[in-house]
C-alpha cells in the first residue's frame, strides 16, 4: 500500500479524509514565493532555473504539507519549446507571437523541444528527490485546444476569434497544428514522468467556449490521442483531466478520453458529480477561489457541502481554479485542517 | 391560431421551419443600425428616444424579415431606473458608480423607476403598433444575478471579485439587493408586456460563474420569483430564460424557474438538449455567433446540424450569444434562408 494518500485515491480508494492540494499554491499569495519571483528575472527565468522552479514548489508543501507538489512550470513551456516566441507582460500576462495559418506552423519544429526544456524535467527530478515519501510529485501540461488558443490569439482572449475563425475556416490546417500540439504534450508528459513525476495532469482551462462537434474534435479526440500516447509508456501513470467549463460535456470527457480521473471546475454541482461521475473514476476539485479568499462561515459552508456530496467515494480535495493572489495564506491553512478533519466546524 | 410563428413555438407546436431571430440583431453589424446610433448622441439617448429605439428595432426586420422583434434597450435601464448611475465608454463597455453594501442600496429606489423608463415603454407601445402581425414583439431584462454583477463591479468583471465577495461573507445584505432587482425586473417586465410585448426574455448572461449552492439562491430562485410575479399579472405571458453558461444546471433551471422556455448557449449540445429538455420545453438556439461571422460551410454545417437535433420539437432557431459586430450582413441573409428551407445545402 503506497504512503501517497494522492495515488491511492487515484487507484480508487476512498480516504475517511481526502488528499488535498490546491492549482497554483506555488504562488504569488505566499510572500516567500513573492521574494523568490522578485529575485529570478522574468517569469521563464523562473520557469527555467531548477534550484528556484524546486523552492518555489517545496514552498507550500513546508507551510500546509500539502498531499502533492506539482511542479512550478508554466502551459506556455510548450510552444515556448516548439519554437515560438513567448515572453510575460507584468499585469497582462502572457504575449506570444501568433500562428494563424498552416504557413506559420513551419517555424515551429518538435526536434529541438526536449533539449530546451531539460530545466524543467531537471527541476522534476530534483524535486523527485527531495519531497517527503508521502508527498506526490505531480507533473503537468496544458491540453493541446488551451495551448493553441494562445498560441493563435497571442495571449489570452475574450472570445476566441482568431483560433474559431482558423478552425471553422481550415479544419484541416488547423487540424496540423493539432496534431503538432498532441505530440508535443505527449512527449512533455512522457519526459516529465520519465524525470520522476508520479501523477500528471491535462489543465484545459478554456474548454468552455466550444459548440458540440468542435468539443469533440479538438477537446475529446486530442486529450484521448495525448492519454493513450503517455500510456504507450507509461500504461500505469494516473491522469487528471481537467476540462475547465466542460459542463454538460464533463461526463462524454470523463468516459471517453482514458483520464484516471477528473478536476471538477467551481461551477459543477457536487451532488451530480457525486452520481454522475464519481462510479466511473475519481474526482477532484471544487471550491470556489472566492470561498478561500473569503475565509470564514462562507468557506467552511462551503467546503462542508463538498465534503458531504464527494468524501463517501474517491476523491481529492482541490479549488476549482486557481489560488486568487490576495488569499490569505492563513486561509489556506484552516482549510487544510479541516479537509484534514484536524477541526470541527 | 396566431400567425405568429414564435408564439405557436412557444405554445409548444413543432414547426416544419422554425422561427428564427438573432440576440442583438439591432446592433452594429448593420449600417443603417451605425449611422442611426452616430447620430443618436450616447447609447443610453438612444436606448431612451423612442423614435429612434424603435426605428433600429425595426431595421432587421425589414432587411431579413425575422419572426420577432426584440426592443432595442440595455438591461443597464433597470440600475439606472432605480437611480444609480450608468453610463457608457466607447470600446469599453458599461461603468457604473458601484454599490457594494446594505448602505449603497439606500441610494436606490422603485418608485421612480417606471417614470424614468417612460420613453422605454413608449417604443414598445410603438413597436407593436408598427409591426407586421406575424412579427412578435419580445420585450426583455437582465435577470437579478446578471444586473447585479453590473451594479457591484461597476462595470463588466473577469472574476466577479467584489459581488461574490459581498455575497459571501454577507448574504442578508446581498440578499437584498437581489429582493430589490426581483420586484424591478418583474415591474419592467409587466411594463413592456402593458405596452404590448407578446413576449418576455430573461438574460442571465453571468450564470456561468458560480458554485451549486449560489446557483440555487443568486439564479434559480429569484428568476423563479421574477416569473412568479409576471405571472401573477399577466398569466399567460410566454418568458424565455437564458441562462448563458448554466452547463449542468439546465435542467434544473428549466425545471424550477417557471420558465416556458429556455434558451441555449453555444456550448450546450444539441443532441443532449433534444433528449433532456425539448421533452420538458421549447428551446431556443444555439449557433455559435463565430459560425455565422465565418459563413461559408462551417456556418451551413453548423446550422444543419442543430436543425437536424432540434428541428423535430418546438424549437426557435438564434444564436447562443449576441451576433459579433462584424458579422457581414449576407451571412445573416444566408442563415435566414437556410432555417427557412428556401435554399437547399
Amino acid at each position: 500500500m503506497s504512503d501517497k494518500k494522492l495515488l491511492r485515491v487515484l487507484a480508487g480508494e476512498t480516504m475517511p479524509h481526502p488528499p488535498i492540494w490546491l492549482m497554483r499554491q506555488a504562488g504569488r499569495y505566499l510572500p516567500e514565493y513573492r521574494k523568490v519571483r522578485a529575485e529570478a528575472g522574468s517569469f521563464l527565468d523562473l520557469c527555467y532555473n531548477p534550484k528556484l522552479a524546486v523552492e518555489v514548489t517545496l514552498q507550500p508543501i513546508r507551510r500546509f504539507g500539502f498531499d502533492a507538489a506539482i511542479l512550478f512550470s508554466d502551459i506556455l513551456v510548450v510552444p515556448h519549446g516548439l519554437g515560438q516566441d513567448v515572453w510575460f507582460v507584468e499585469n497582462e500576462g502572457p504575449k506570444l507571437a501568433p500562428i494563424r495559418d498552416v504557413a506559420g506552423l513551419k517555424a515551429l519544429g518538435l526536434s529541438g523541444m526536449t533539449a530546451r526544456l531539460v530545466p524543467v524535467y531537471q527541476a522534476v527530478s530534483d524535486l523527485a528527490a527531495a519531497l517527503p515519501r508521502e508527498v506526490t510529485l505531480i507533473g503537468f501540461s496544458g491540453a493541446p485546444w488551451t495551448v493553441a488558443t494562445y498560441m493563435v490569439e497571442g495571449g489570452s482572449s475574450r472570445d476566441f476569434a482568431q483560433i474559431k475563425g482558423w478552425g471553422f475556416a481550415d479544419p484541416a490546417g488547423f487540424g496540423s497544428l493539432t496534431d503538432l500540439l498532441t505530440e508535443a504534450i505527449a512527449q512533455h508528459l512522457c519526459a516529465q514522468i520519465e524525470a520522476g513525476a508520479q501523477v500528471v495532469q491535462l489543465f484545459d482551462s478554456w474548454a468552455g467556449v466550444l459548440p458540440d462537434t468542435a468539443f469533440r474534435r479538438w477537446i475529446i479526440e486530442p486529450t484521448r490521442k495525448v492519454v493513450a500516447l503517455v500510456r504507450k509508456r507509461y500504461p500505469d501513470i494516473p491522469i487528471i483531466g481537467f476540462p475547465r467549463g466542460a459542463g454538460l460535456y464533463y461526463p462524454e470527457y470523463a468516459a471517453e478520453t482514458g483520464v484516471t480521473a477528473v478536476s471538477l471546475d467551481t461551477t459543477v454541482p457536487t451532488g451530480w458529480a457525486a452520481g454522475s461521475l464519481q462510479g466511473m473514476l475519481p474526482v477532484q476539485g471544487n471550491l470556489d477561489p472566492m470561498l478561500l479568499l473569503q475565509g470564514g462561515q462562507a468557506m467552511v459552508d462551503g467546503v462542508a457541502h463538498i465534503l458531504k456530496d464527494l468524501g463517501s467515494g474517491p476523491f481529492v480535495f482541490n479549488l476549482g481554479h486557481g489560488i486568487i493572489k490576495e488569499t490569505p495564506p492563513e486561509h489556506v491553512e484552516h482549510l487544510v485542517r479541516m479537509v484534514r478533519g484536524d477541526i470541527e466546524e
